[in-house]
Order: C-alpha cells, then sequence, then structure tokens
C-alpha cells in the first residue's frame, strides 16, 4: 500500500512561505465600478474625496422665515420688531436661503400680525438656523481612505458628497471541488459507505462571511485525470481554487501531485491539528489549496489561510483575531508534534468566564458548532492543567457568548426541549447545554462552570436520589436541588429482544454499550451489576463508553451492541425495545447565588409548564 | 402657517405601546423552504431534530485494515502477530467497516509480509480507529432550537444529520418610500435647493445588516394623494414601510394624516433628540413608520424601532445591545425635553477607554461615519461633566476600535492622506483622526485622549512654533514634538481677489471668517490683528468659526464670506486666491510613552517617506 509521508511545517512557517510566494506572482484583486447606492458592504479601491460640499448651498434648517439677522438686532419682549413681508421669505426645513438673508427664524417664535407681518421678540444672529454651504463635508475633504469597507452612512455620506458611482474590489470568486469515490450530495437516505457532501456547504458559508462569493463545482470520482481537468476549468472561471479531500498522501490522494503539474506546491504539511494535511500552491498565478476531506480540518484551514487569502484579494492586512482570557476548566493533552486546535465552550459564571474543550475528533462538525472560541495549544507544549489561564480566540461575539445560560450534566433531550421552548417564547439569551453525566454536574456547579447541572445520582445504600451527592461533594447551603423530572431508566434492546433479554442480569450474555464515568447511568449500572453480582470484566462491551442515551440507542440499533441502560424516549427514537428497569429523580442542581438569576428562572419556568410537560408525555418515559 | 406641536412621549413608552399593538395585530414572520447548502445565515423557524445518524455507518477513521480485535490481542514487539488476507480487508479512511470486523489498523502500523501477510507489533480493542455509528450526530438529536441563525457549521451538522431542506422565516421586505419636492436622485452636480436623497441608500444598507430586503420607491412629491398612493403599493408589496421625510408637522408634512387614514397612528413625536418627529402607525396588519427627513434622525429611529421591528418579524427576542463603560472626554449639555442620543468616537489610550462626543446636529452624516458608538443621555438628565464614567452602545466590535491609531489636533489634510497611505500598505491598524485645534491636540495629548497632536502654536512673543506651549501646558518631560512639515498660511479670498485684499490688516473692509477658539489658525489671525491695531469688534464675520481650512475655504466659495485664513490646498481645491502670510512649523506632539508605539512609528514612518513628500508637494503649500 502506498504512503507518503508529509511535511510537517509550523503553522507560521507555511503561511509566511506561502504568502510572500502568492505576493510575489501578484495576487491582488480586481476591481468593479458600482452605483454607491448598491455598494453598502464593499471594499473600496482608493481614497474617496467628497466632489461637492453638504449642503451644497445654504439652507434652512427650520421651517420659519428667512431674513438678514440685521433687522432683528434690537428684537426684545419690550421692543419687538416687525416684518413686513418685504423684510422676510418663508422657508421650509432644506429650502435655499434666498440671497438677500443670512438667518432663520423659527416658525415657532414668530407672532401672526395683520397685512403678513410678523412681530418677533428675539433676535437672530448671522447663520442662525442655516446650515450653511459645507456644513457636515467640505469638497475636497477625504471621506474614506483606500480599502474602506463601506457602512451604511459612509454610502449616505459619498453620495452627500456628489460621489455617485464608486471603484470597488471585486468579490474574490471560489472555486471548490468536492472530490471522492464515497460522496454523494445531500440526501436523508444514504447508502452504508455513501459519506454526505456537506463540506462545500460549510466553505460557502465562510466564504460569504469572509466576503467572497462560492462557486461549488459537480463531486469529482478519485480519478487524477477528473480531478487534474476540474481543477483547469476551475482556474479559467475562478480566483480561487479549493480541492476538498485528497490533500493527504494515501493511495487515492492526488491533489499534491496534480497542483504540482499545474503550477507549484510551497507546502504540503502543516504542524497543525486537526488541518494537518493540508496543500498549498498555485497555478496560473491563482492560490489552489488542497483541503482535508475532514470537516473539522477543513475548517481550521478555511480559517487559518483561505481567511487570509482573502485578505490578500482585498489589499487588507491580517489583522489579528479578537482573543479573550479564560480559565480552562478541564486539562488538555496535546503532542508535541503539532500546535492543537481545541475548540471551547465558553461561559461567564460569577464574573469568571471558563473554557470548556469540546470533543475533538476531526470529524464532529458539531464541535464547531458548539465552539465560541478556539485554544491553540502551541507546538511545544504537552498540554495544559485545569484552572489556568489560557487566551481563546473568540468565534462569536463576547457580548453573545456571555448572555448564555450555562446547562450541564446528566444527557436528557429534556435540556434541548426547554431550550426551544424557551426560544419561542422569544427569550433574551441563548441556552447552552454540555453533557458531563451527572458527577460532572456536581463538579460545574461546584467549580462556577455552570448555572444549572442536571443530576440523577441514587445513593446505593439509602436509594435516595441526589441528596447525599451533593452533601458530600458541596460545601453545605451552597447549593439547592429544584424539582426536574421523574423518568424511567431501562435496558435498550434490539428491535423484537432477540437475546430475550428480561433483566439487568442478562446482559452477561451480550454486547453491551455503557456510559462514561461519572454518568448517573453509569453509577445505576455499576449498581445494578455489584447487585446482580456481576463483574465488569464479565460484560462485553462494558468499556465502550457513550455520552448520550441516544448515542447508546443508536450503536444498539447499528448492531454494534445488544443492550444498554437508558431512557425510554431514547430507545423510542430508535424503534428499540424498552425493558423498564427502575424509576429516577431527575434534578437540578443550583448554586444558591444564582436562584434568582432571571435566566435560571426562565429555564425553571418553562421546565414547570403545562405546555412542557404535555410535550414530555409525548416524548414518553417521563413520570 | 401651519404648525401642529408633535407628542413627546418617552421612548420606552412609544415602544411598549407600538410594539403591544403590532404584537395584538398579529406581526409575524412568513416562512419559506429552502435547501440547507443555501441556508447559511438563515433564522430557521422550529427546532431542527437529526433524520439520520452522522456517521449513519461504522466508517474506517483511517487509511488501513479492517480486522476483528480479538485476532490482535496478543500482538507485541516480542510476539507478532500476522494477518493473512483472510483476516483483513483494506479499507481507506470513511470507507465502511466489513460485517466481521470491528477496528482497524492504521497502515502506518502495518509491516509487509508475504503472499499478501502483514504483521503486527501491537494490538487494537474493539472500534479503536472507527468512528461508530452517530459518534458525531444522534439521529432525533436537536441540532439547534427553533429561531437559530445558521452557521456555516451548522449548517454542515444539518446536512451530516440528513436534513436537506429547511423552513426558514422569509427575509421581511421592506418598502422604504423617498418623500420631498426637493429631493433629487443621486448626483454629481445638483441644483441650488436640490436634496440628493442618500437616506434610503442609508437605510438599504442598515435593513441589510439587520437582515431584512429593501425595496426603493420612486421618489414621491409632497402631494398628499400620491404619498397615499405611494404608500398603499408599498402597503400591497411589502412586509413593513418606512416612508422617509414628511413625518413632522409642518405645513407638507402629510405622513401622519395619511398612516392615520390607511390604519392607525400609535405615536406622534418620541422625546428623543435626533429623532423626535417619527410617526409609528400600522395599515392592513403592517407597520408603517414615518421616519424623519434629518438623516442622523432617521438613523436612530432606524436603529432604535425598525432594528426592533424586523427582530419581532422574526420572532427574535429585543437584545440587550452591547455596551462598553467609557471616559467622557468632554462635557455634554443636554436638555430635559429629550434623550439624547450623542454619537461619540472611542480610544484606547493608556488603557483607559475615552468617549469623545462628535457633531450633534441632525444633518450630519459624518458624524455617524466617525461614530464608534453611541452615548444616550436620559431625558431627566442636563448633562454629563467631562472625567464621568458613562456608558457607550457600541456601533462597532470594540476589539475593533481598540486597534486604532487616534490623531487629533489641528485641521491639516495630510492626516488623512497619510491614514491612506497605511491603509493601502496594508497597516494591521486603522487611524481616527478628529480636528480639535492645535490646543485641543495639547490638552488631549496631556490628558491621555490621543495618541498623536498635530500642532502648530505661534508664539508671539518668540517667533518660535509649539515649544513654549508644550512647555507651559505639559509636565516636563512627559511629551515630546517630533518633525512634521512646514506649510505656508495666507489669506484665502475669492477668485481673482474682487476686493483686492493684499494683506492682513485688510480684512477690516470684509466679511470675514474665522477658526475655532483653541485653533493655531485662529491663534495666529489674533496675533495678526493685534500686530495690525485691529480688534474682533471690528471685524465683521470675527465670530463665524469653522473647524477646518476646507470648511472656511468652502464658505469662500460660496460667497457666504470674503476671507479667511487657511493653507494653500485648501484654496487651491476650492480654485481661490491666495495671500501668502507666513510658513508655519506644524509638528506632531506625542506623549513619550507612545514613541516606541508600533502604530505612532508606522505613522511617522509615512510622514517621512520620499513618496509621502511627493503628495504634499502635488497638493502644494507645504515647505
Amino acid at each position: 500500500m502506498k504512503y507518503n509521508y508529509l511535511n510537517n511545517l509550523p503553522l507560521d512557517e507555511a503561511k509566511s512561505k506561502y504568502y510572500a510566494y502568492l505576493k510575489e506572482v501578484g495576487l491582488s484583486g480586481k476591481t468593479e465600478t458600482v452605483p454607491v447606492n448598491d455598494a453598502c458592504a464593499r471594499v473600496i479601491k482608493n481614497a474617496a474625496y467628497a466632489h461637492i460640499c453638504s449642503p451644497h448651498y445654504n439652507a434652512s434648517a427650520m421651517d420659519g422665515v428667512a431674513v438678514k439677522a440685521e433687522l432683528t438686532f434690537t428684537a426684545s419682549e419690550r421692543t419687538p420688531v416687525t416684518l413686513t413681508p418685504a423684510d422676510y421669505t418663508v422657508v421650509d426645513t432644506g429650502d435655499p436661503l434666498p440671497d438677500n438673508a443670512d438667518s432663520v427664524i423659527m416658525v415657532e417664535d414668530l407672532i401672526e400680525g395683520e397685512n403678513g407681518n410678523y412681530e418677533i421678540i428675539s433676535s437672530v444672529v448671522p447663520w442662525q438656523n442655516v446650515r450653511q454651504v459645507g456644513e457636515d463635508i467640505c469638497m475636497g475633504d477625504m471621506i474614506a481612505p483606500s480599502g474602506t469597507v463601506l457602512t451604511p452612512s459612509l454610502c449616505g455620506a459619498l453620495l452627500a458628497g456628489g460621489i455617485t458611482e464608486i471603484e470597488v474590489i471585486r468579490k474574490p470568486l471560489v472555486g471548490i471541488i468536492p472530490t471522492g469515490d464515497e460522496i454523494v450530495p445531500p440526501t436523508s437516505n444514504p447508502q452504508k459507505g455513501d459519506i454526505i457532501e456537506f463540506n462545500s456547504t460549510v466553505f460557502k458559508g465562510m466564504l460569504g462571511e469572509m466576503n467572497a462569493k462560492a462557486k461549488v463545482y459537480p463531486i469529482t470520482p478519485d480519478k487524477k485525470e477528473l480531478i487534474k481537468a476540474a481543477i483547469e476549468k476551475a482556474l479559467s472561471e475562478c480566483d480561487i481554487v479549493l480541492v476538498s479531500a485528497g490533500s493527504s498522501a494515501g493511495r487515492d490522494d492526488y491533489t499534491s501531485d496534480i497542483i504540482a503539474s499545474l503550477g507549484t506546491v510551497l507546502v504540503h504539511g502543516i504542524a497543525i491539528k486537526p488541518g494537518k494535511p493540508a496543500v498549498l500552491g498555485e497555478a496560473l498565478g491563482k492560490p489552489v489549496i488542497g483541503l482535508p476531506g475532514y470537516p473539522v480540518s477543513a475548517i481550521v484551514i478555511m480559517d487559518e489561510i483561505v481567511h487570509d487569502i482573502v485578505a490578500m484579494y482585498y489589499g487588507k492586512p491580517q489583522l489579528p483575531r479578537e482573543t479573550v482570557k479564560a480559565t480552562l476548566a478541564k486539562k488538555i493533552v496535546s503532542s508535541l508534534k503539532y500546535s492543537e486546535y481545541v475548540r471551547v465552550s465558553l461561559g461567564r459564571i460569577n464574573n469568571k468566564l471558563s473554557a470548556s474543550p469540546l470533543a475533538r475528533g476531526a470529524g464532529v462538525i458539531t464541535s464547531f458548532t458548539k465552539a465560541d472560541g478556539v485554544l491553540i495549544v502551541p507546538q511545544n507544549c504537552e498540554g495544559i492543567e485545569a484552572g489556568e489561564e489560557v487566551e481563546i480566540r473568540l468565534n462569536k461575539p463576547l457580548f453573545e457568548i456571555e448572555n448564555t445560560l450555562i446547562v450541564t450534566g446528566s444527557h436528557d433531550p429534556l435540556i434541548d426541549e426547554a431550550a426551544d421552548f424557551l426560544a419561542r417564547k422569544g427569550a433574551p439569551f441563548r441556552v447552552c447545554s454540555t453533557h458531563v453525566g451527572s458527577m460532572g454536574a456536581i463538579y460545574a456547579v461546584r467549580d462556577g462552570l455552570a448555572h444549572l447541572g442536571g443530576i440523577h445520582l441514587l445513593d446505593t445504600e439509602t436509594g435516595v436520589y441526589n441528596k447525599s451527592y451533593v452533601e458530600k461533594y458541596l460545601p453545605e447551603g451552597s447549593a439547592v436541588t429544584v424539582k426536574g423530572v421523574g423518568r424511567v431508566q431501562g435496558l435498550m434492546v434490539q428491535k423484537g429482544n432477540p437475546l430475550n433479554i428480561k433483566e439487568f442480569g442478562d446482559i452477561k450474555n451480550c454486547r453491551y454499550v455503557n456510559r462514561q464515568r461519572g454518568a448517573g447511568t453509569r453509577i445505576l449500572c455499576d449498581y445494578l451489576l455489584e447487585k446482580n453480582k456481576l463483574t465488569p470484566t464479565e460484560i462485553d462491551g462494558y468499556h465502550n463508553e457513550e455520552f448520550t442515551h441516544t448515542a447508546v440507542a443508536a450503536l444498539i440499533a447499528a448492531g454494534n451492541a445488544d443492550a444498554g441502560l437508558g431512557i425510554y424516549s431514547a430507545a423510542k427514537m430508535y424503534d428499540l425495545d424498552f425493558i423498564p428497569i427502575c424509576n429516577e429523580t431527575y434534578e437540578f442542581l443550583i448554586d444558591k447565588s444564582y436562584l434568582d438569576n432571571p435566566m435560571v428562572k426562565a429555564f425553571l419556568d418553562v421546565i414547570y409548564s403545562d405546555e412542557f410537560r404535555k410535550r414530555l408525555s409525548e416524548m414518553g418515559g417521563y413520570v
């Protein structure tokens, strides 16, 4: 089997090598001229200078009468001045000042007399209530320097300055070529082995955010000539070309060789994780980039490299990204071989901003959907301890991140349902839920990492849920548990129960799928094992750990396992048989200081509402 | 003359009255179904649940061979295991795992043997190097709650979860009707009295930022029937209707009456400044809003009211806006009649964030182009002292604001030119320049409000520029002046010099236009008056003050004045005659702590570059 090792160039070196080369071959944006009233958000090529003044004539700033100010100088309550029709001209706001006038008296200050006369009891000074020529903009003044992104008010200022058309950088057109024999267009019914092509949609969206246009080409199979032809076509039509997948060094990875045959490969392999197998190349003076097939790897390359190239195209500097300091919530171990991009969720609890690492697999797109930011672990660093201060590169405005209710703990779909109820009610905050198990929830509430923690922890000695754990792990009186739901736990087994599983002890005869350590359901499993006088080593699959009820159900439905503990709604969703084991008390643990927090209150209001109870009974398995 | 007084409803009351009414008449967004690969940035109507798992089959996570893990359990360096072709299946990343396999051995770990055999020296455990069904997304899991704005990665997650189409809120179509007899479409050659219609462009841009579409109708003259017909047409085609201008209570202000005749006027007149003469109405169940004609007033109503209505249409909450605490740099006096929206520029100097109020006129669109945020002075407040801490609602990300070189002081176009040079060189910061006069620059540098201050202050006793002022006003050794440019000051007079002005003393026979107090040019003027034994009262127009050389030139060119002091380049720009008076030393004052600031250094590098000197000589008047 063919296997070529990739380079492992540190990111900064890869960037400077590539960008210097692109600069040398003259990468720069083409321009076009557009009407200013259609130019909002565009990037102007050159500095814009006003053609005319605004106002371009002396304009009345009020409704009233225009006069020569000197006529009014003696006016007072004791010595009113009478203006005859010959002395004034009626003007509305915006009207030009007549040549013989230099000021305006407001309509509110006019006392109507006879024969069209007006009496006034206060004077005006020259240019009072007049917008003199150039009050806002003077002809020749620079309205915006080169490279400015036009805001709505800047477009207004350009028009006010008599500029009706403007030269802007053309949005770069970026060609995206999805490749791979196993890749299929989006479908809700893929066949085994089909990989749904969603990367191009992610890239297209990201390019839109970078102010670039995307052209997605048809999926090209893993045939060298076909991919080469597709790249040549894209090169003839686009400003930048992205080849999705095939960028590594496996037997079907052609991207690097093809780019080399059409132009130059500057870098193949970057010391970042995810994102290592990227190809940075050039052909016909245009950037051609091979993106890794794994979505998360590709997103890192889009964010690190393609983002910069689009900025170069616009002639924009590589601005430092917005970062924020946060406390790392969980230890990270990293490799000295790479700098690692760890997606994190952020939460502000009691004025402390915490960063919780999300799933690190390169295939886990949901780690990006949930990511508030990225922690970049440098190449020379083996890991970072929990509690250390780290720098997080933000994916969203910090403001939005801080306006978030953080619910953590034991997985139950009811948390997502409650978040949805809140969203539909227009709650002015978002809900971020993470599944760290019931013990994780206890630690998170104790350490100020979550507002609410969902827990269902069986005290195997007393049979009472939660109470003894809270007493043991939390300082006395620091937190309270509030009522959540009752729910049925049981064994989920294949439809029709082919192994004829009747009770928990029967799992010794099948392939089990377990929950992670610290999960309430795992503690229940261990309790039931002991009760059935079984040991973990007797259970096939005891070490196959999943984080959610649905993940356990999915593996049973897929045939990877025969049985697993979980809640009824998960079994129902996957059309599995369900053998009830016990009723649990699922409660919410809350630090006392948040009991009056409006987000916490709104969340609990939903949980206790009749409407929500109705939804739970539709889902099934709640008591 | 007709004049009806408006209401003066506090903003919060106006909002709750209007929004409650709109809720009652059932304002809500229409929906449409779009392909997910075209849904980025759209707002989903309902919660989205995964249709399928991702991966939807057990997939190899590596290039290698798929095996039954138990075959490998005994493998070690001492006891290698040999795999025959019957034991393994070659797989690439993403390939489905064969039914008889439960793990993958990476290609890097295979030692090629004879007859297609492989030797291995380490074991794999079940599911190692396999992406099990549902690793990323489990069927039935909620991918996003109702009302979520789809990010690129969320679109990817939806497709990965088998969702190919999704119901999103249709972008609201907002009709904009510009009205007014004096209004003309954008032109670079307007006639006297023509007002260039740029408000609709500003609104269109702002609506784009709110995720709404705009339809701009033709300009409608101030005829009641015509405006009514235009509103009826817009009501039949759009979801929200905005009528630009005519919203006050003057003789040509019909908006309120027309809306009342078509539906309901809830509010006419809000206690905010600018923005007071707004009409909040409803017809055919749709919001119809009369916007003030002054651009800044209209922008405030767009930002306060229309913004919220678009959010209501999307079913989104009225989120609190992002604010920041800053120190007010200059005293503000406000009225008890209104809450006032003061545009401010922000600057971070030595870790102190300062807010400097910008021009407050309702017609000054450039006060919005320069505004980093808005300070809302409450209705019950008469003013705020300099140095007080204030809350600023941000118009741009704070991060962007902080990455700014603040240059203040005496007006000279060379500052804008230098900013443009920096932009074209791709400097990774922006330049914000304000014109506060040379004395303003001294105070700004002293008070930590600017990085650099441009000054040209003549010591009338010694004839030396700047030195004595710096010594007098700044603590010894705290700041230095660095070389700027030499420039020619002189009298700008009408083309052909019709009043035959020969020297400064001749201004006593003409209408003069002066610079503001604290400007170096004003100090020069006062010095020259004294030298010519003239007093301010002898000078017609001495109190007519402008802030820039171009503003003075514009007034002379417009015939508002006959002469004013200024620099050669301004006279040249306005085709005025120029009578040189003296050569000035224009220098930059810098607090010592910023001498090594990279932004300051980059700015000075430009000023001293040959390329920039060349540009100055094109502009003329620099020596």
